[in-house]
């Protein structure tokens, strides 16, 4: 079976060689640079250069592959979506695209293919878990806990992106869409700051952010519903001291004749502060939470991660836990164990408890083990 | 007695306003605006608009005045003190420009005159407090805590600047030299913070920052010495956050093409958010401490400032500590309570008794209180 793979970034290389095991894979990108590690990395991968905000050369450049997975960046993840599914290809997309993707389930349908999005870990493993467990109680609150963090904590952020600060920052300022009793409420990022205790971690700051996505649409009956980011202590405040005094303002300044936007100045500034340094190792902590009952009997479902950096294969955690996920939901494609006509987000898929398991076993099987705890 | 005071600012207006109740004032400054607001609130002071970086013309235009006042920013201070010196005239200065003033004492004592430096709050009050007390023990220790803040704390920084940022910044990345054990040593700024409580404030934080100038040097045999800048508690650590990640760096960065300088705009960022606004109430709080023993007894005396905002003349605290300190100066020269010639830090005057109990005395009738308590 061949597989393309569009994006050879940090997350796509990793989808690609672990694809590799079992398809015949070839990765796109614009980066020469980027392709020429993976193809050192994973030989039988096949490369190709290719720029692909040209989503007009898709249908000759997709002809040959019997599924597509998307790794792009999220500013141009909802058109290459699109694109893909014009060209009537399968597809799995974990680029955390703005744009709502589920606008793009009449077409899949009409084109007679299987998108799943959102397939990454945080959106992803979330809504996979809040789909099973939607299936097996009247579920009344969920709760998504998810932060990616340096091993070695370096004052004064405690942080490493691993994307670029100005889309970190932007999850900082935009507002959070959250259900409560059954409403969707706004509030602003950065909120409701709480401290949490992880096992293996530590105590770490919980804050809102803007992370529900699609389950805010397709899961309307459950009242309650929340995701916060995870950081070290003290990250919070200091981001918000910038927030409050300007730095992260959008609208441009004149300074020594140039209009510079305070918020793309300090984005420059941090750049070098949050970069993830080759081979520094990274984790990533998550937490889920869906609270119910069954048959009048309160049920609580916890699950959680804790991954680290793989040095032996130099393989980030958020390549990893994203990758891996999403090339599980690969397989399911591939071994038609998810055959489904349309676009479905992650919980669509969760549903299905096959679908559930054959994923947490994928995962499992790559050391990215999810720990499930029942509260009765 | 004609003086000329040269800048109109906020401190050279209240300079000037005070001593216009005794003198014949004239107020130079390049600002109309600066001036119109003198003239507007003192008739009776005369205004000149004048580039005062055009030092050239200084003998001609300082040719009818008896004492000169000279405040006016840092950066042109020397130059402009040397020109009212080679002019001939007596002078009294609280530019607290970043050269040494004492360098020009030969010049001082060749054309005659009286110099008067550094004689506004800190530098100035803390000079003539060591100055006197050196007198009347064997002193082993000096401590200087002050600082300016805003009535009102407002997070983040809870901090208002009475002058640009910039310069504030500044103190923050400049070196603090110390006195310890009789070597001068060179510690990073915003080091070893401390918590203290003042009467009538609360808890501020204290941290080293380079204030000690003069006294390094004309009080040599004093085995320790330190002066710290006091800010409301947290201040400091988002100071060392912006710092250590990068955001004061001088060093330009490419940005969408230009070249800009990390310092530079974070100063214009912080503009906006650390400007005191008009009418807005500040405060002054300092405490000097000196430490010794006279005759064999252990002797310590510390003398407090607690400064506020003056409602009724809409004057800063600022202003008066600094400005009411200068004027106060003015007064010894004019009635020759002081008229030795060459340079002179306030060290200098506080050695004379009569001159120390006058300024204390002139300082205390404009209800700016030095509280003195003695700990034997």
């Amino acid at each position: 079976m061949k597989i393309a793979v569009l994006g050879a970034g940090m997350v796509g290389r990793t989808i690609a060689e672990d694809l590799s095991a079992t398809f015949e894979i070839t990765s796109f990108d614009k980066s020469r640079e980027s392709l020429a590690i993976l193809a050192q990395r994973v030989p039988s991968v096949k490369t190709q250069q290719y720029n692909l905000a040209e989503t007009g050369g898709y249908n000759a450049l997709l002809k040959p592959f019997d599924i597509v997975v998307t790794a792009v960046p999220g500013f141009m993840g909802f058109n290459i979506l699109r694109q893909v599914i014009e060209a009537g290809k399968n597809v799995v997309d974990i680029s955390f695209s703005p744009e709502d993707t589920l606008q793009l389930d009449a077409l899949a349908k009409e084109k007679n293919i299987t998108a799943i999005v959102d397939c990454g870990v945080a959106p992803g493993m979330s809504n996979l878990v809040l789909g099973r467990y939607n299936e097996e109680m009247v579920v009344h609150n969920f709760e998504c806990y998810v932060g990616g963090l340096p091993k070695i904590r370096k004052k004064p952020f405690e942080y490493k992106a691993p994307f670029s600060p100005v889309d970190v920052i932007e999850e900082y300022t935009r507002p959070a869409r959250l259900m409560e009793n059954g409403c969707i409420v706004t509030k602003p990022a950065l909120t409701e700051i709480e401290l949490m205790e992880f096992e293996g971690v530590g105590t770490l700051e919980a804050f809102n952010t803007d992370g529900l996505r699609s389950i805010l649409y397709t899961m309307p009956h459950i009242p309650n519903m929340k995701e916060k980011t995870l950081r070290y202590p003290g990250h919070c405040e200091l981001i918000i001291a910038l927030q409050r005094s300007g730095f992260f303002n959008e609208n441009t300044i004149l300074h020594k004749g140039f209009d510079i936007s305070p918020l793309e100045f300090t984005s420059a500034v941090l750049f070098n502060e949050w970069k993830l340094q080759p081979g520094e190792e990274e984790l990533t902590v998550m937490k889920i939470v869906v609270e119910g009952k069954k048959e009048s009997v309160k049920q609580t479902i916890e699950y959680t991660l804790l991954d680290h950096y793989d040095t032996g294969t130099q393989t980030t955690s958020m390549a990893r836990s994203t990758g891996y996920t999403c090339a599980a939901a690969v397989h399911l494609i591939a071994e038609k164990l998810f055959n489904e006509t349309g676009v479905f987000p992650p919980e669509k898929i969760g549903r299905r408890q096959h679908c559930f398991n054959y994923m947490i076993q994928y995962l499992n099987e790559r050391n990215v083990i999810w720990e499930k705890r029942e509260l009765v």
